[in-house]
């Protein structure tokens, strides 16, 4: 069969089941979870069999070792997989959920009811583990899911498919709710974002490059985390200790998350305090520091940064650090060379608080907290299938809500307009 | 200067307004408004004489009497709009407002701001009317918007546009918050759609070959209505005398609306009770009755409806009807037929009507009342900018509440993440 014949068919088939997904209770999605936990853990063997498959090829393509440790399945990275379903259980159901009825002076009752997206397509690269997660997520949200996963783990994740596909089936529900793409073929991708007959939304994860090309070249709707370039900003009013705990933790927490910390303003009136306490901290963690001029001034270890490094999501242990004169320059600085992805501010001052978290267009703005927070577990979604620089729709971690939409429910008693 | 030339200026000058849109105080906003309104009606003469020339404009062209109709502007109409405005200062102002905010286990406490998407661009056909609607809901929701109506209402739209330039100069917010393009040059479109780096939302407002148009060319997100192909079944369990009205009400209390009934779905139960006391009704009214081979057998005046007749938005006087054997079965018609518009239940039957909301899967669903209540004003957001038929971001009417976005806002007391 020709790929994009391959991409209608599994186009049809979603569409299909997602039809009886909006409708299945609360209690059949969450059998289907508990039924796929069961599945992952008494076929552990068979999937790490698939997993040492896929890696033994990736050594032989010569993967880099940062890759082959993202691919690798442990035993603790099979539980951690089933335990997550297990929580998505215990998340209420969002579905059929009714908010807002008002009453209006017609004599009509208008309210919202909370329904699924419909079909999903997800396209991630290398970690299989994103397979259960995605998977888990949209038969919460009751919708269909097509799933992309990167040709690296291509065997581990066709097993997790048929596991998740027996599940669904034990629990009455549509086996094609979930599938996987059964084809390394690049083109798959392409049809895919265009299938919009078939298709609601496409949520790509992985790096820049490949959601950049998504974005261009979909004409289905695509919820999308391009880059993550987080600052924090040490306000003259700051409480000392905290901003440093605070900067630290931001940082050198871990380097490779999209919520790490990769620029730092500090407020002139504090940055030789500031830093003659910090950068023994980084220095010690080995961070490599670059500033503005004024910070090479005070930090001997410090490089000059370029225009460049401002814009830069180094995703390592290097720092970039700029004093500025006044919140309104950190600010503008934010807005200009960040991402719209999270934003600190440190500051024991409230209009200055509050200024920061109005003025900055970000999708999750901070007072004095660690930009590591931003998480679809720690804002309490539960589980987050991505965090969203976009505007619409769903901006921020993205958890079982951002994959459903509202209707409109009019109750009525033979009104009629006049 | 070249077309693309004159978008991009346009644009950059809608991105740099649309940063101090953000940050207006309700006041502002409301004063400019008021100043709008002040001014629309100190200036009707030199708009009606605008208006006068593209009607002479669109006489010579040889426009059709219903364009010409909706391109008057008469003393009424001009007041309406002013109306209108004024109606929009009473709106609770959504930007800024903070909701759901919760305590988290780590100690930071999690929440909503809702702010401004930033520049939206509204793209529409004659009507002058729009131009103020559309600016007065963007200034409202802290947007900055680039409008461009129909070559028809050109010279009306570019007076309107400086009336509207000079309330906002009069309440110090930026004359670039609305801008309308000024040219008739077909080309703006294009570059308009595709502008991503200065605008953040299209709304198309207009025939359904321009939105089609306009949706498959956009690399801007596009919140767009396409047709209103509205359903009302009449259940078995209905009160016949309640489907009779709404029926009625749905077809003919407006023929060119979106919202107005395009198909009437009636169970086999009730077929005959309820066509012998409604077809007199539509047939008083000269409206044209196509129907199913069950239908026909009982309507001697309804002609057999086509295939095609189902999927087809008349916008006219013009009912097609189709017998049904089951509730399941009128549910399917409208998920196959229908263009997830509004779709309406008449029933007694409570578990009937409480399926149909939830299984049709439409922008609106009513039970018990007339689809032509799907408006923004009937809803109690005040005023709209348009009815969406998407399913990400806005759906159903779009309000205020619909050209804003929300950032996720922390408030922390020095949390790092462990």
């Amino acid at each position: 069969m020709r790929i994009k014949d391959q991409i209608d068919e599994i186009g049809k088939q979603a569409k299909k089941a997602s039809a009886a997904m909006a409708l299945a209770s609360t209690a059949e999605k969450n059998t289907a979870l508990h039924e796929i936990v069961q599945l992952i853990r008494t076929h552990k063997a068979q999937i790490q069999q698939a997993n040492q498959a896929d890696l033994n090829k990736a050594n032989q393509n010569g993967l880099e070792p940062a890759l082959l440790d993202r691919l690798s399945l442990s035993d603790k990275t099979i539980e951690t997989m089933a335990i997550g379903l297990e929580q998505m259980t215990q998340l209420p159901d969002p579905i059929g959920e009714i908010s807002d009825l008002k009453i209006r002076p017609s004599g009509i009752q208008v309210g919202k009811m909370r329904v699924p997206l419909g079909v999903i397509g997800i396209i991630y690269e290398s970690r299989p583990n994103v397979t259960i997660d995605a998977a888990g997520l949209c038969i919460k949200s009751g919708n269909a899911t097509i799933l992309r996963g990167g040709s690296e783990a291509f065997e581990c994740n066709q097993v997790l498919a048929q596991l998740v596909s027996q599940g669904l089936t034990r629990a009455n529900l549509p086996a094609h709710a979930v599938q996987v793409i059964k084809t390394t073929d690049r083109d798959a991708v392409g049809h895919l974002i265009t299938a919009k007959t078939y298709v609601d939304v496409i949520v790509p994860r992985g790096g820049k490059s490949l959601i950049q090309r998504i974005a261009e070249q979909a004409t289905v709707p695509v919820i999308k985390h391009l880059d993550g370039i987080c600052h924090t900003y040490i306000d003259a009013h700051a409480n000392i200790e905290q901003a440093i705990q605070i900067a630290d933790n931001a940082k050198t927490h871990r380097y490779g998350t999209c919520n790490t910390m990769e620029t730092l303003l500090i407020h002139q009136a504090v940055a030789q305090k500031v830093l003659s306490k910090l950068v023994p901290l980084y220095l010690a963690k080995h961070v490599e520091l670059r500033g503005c001029p004024a910070t090479c001034a005070l930090v001997q270890h410090a490089k000059p940064a370029t225009e460049q490094d401002w814009f830069t999501e180094y995703l390592a242990p290097i720092l970039s650090i700029r004093i500025v004169d006044s919140l309104e320059q950190a600010i503008q600085h934010i807005n200009h060379y960040g991402s719209q992805h999270t934003d600190v501010i440190v500051t024991e001052h409230h209009s200055h608080a509050m200024q920061f978290i109005r003025q900055v267009d970000s999708a999750s703005v901070m007072i004095n907290a660690s930009s590591r927070f931003a998480d679809g577990f720690e804002y309490g979604l539960g589980a987050e299938i991505g965090i969203s620089t976009d505007k619409l729709h769903a901006r921020g971690p993205v958890g079982l809500e951002g994959l459903t939409s509202q209707k409109y429910v009019i109750f009525g008693h033979g009104e009629i307009r006049t």
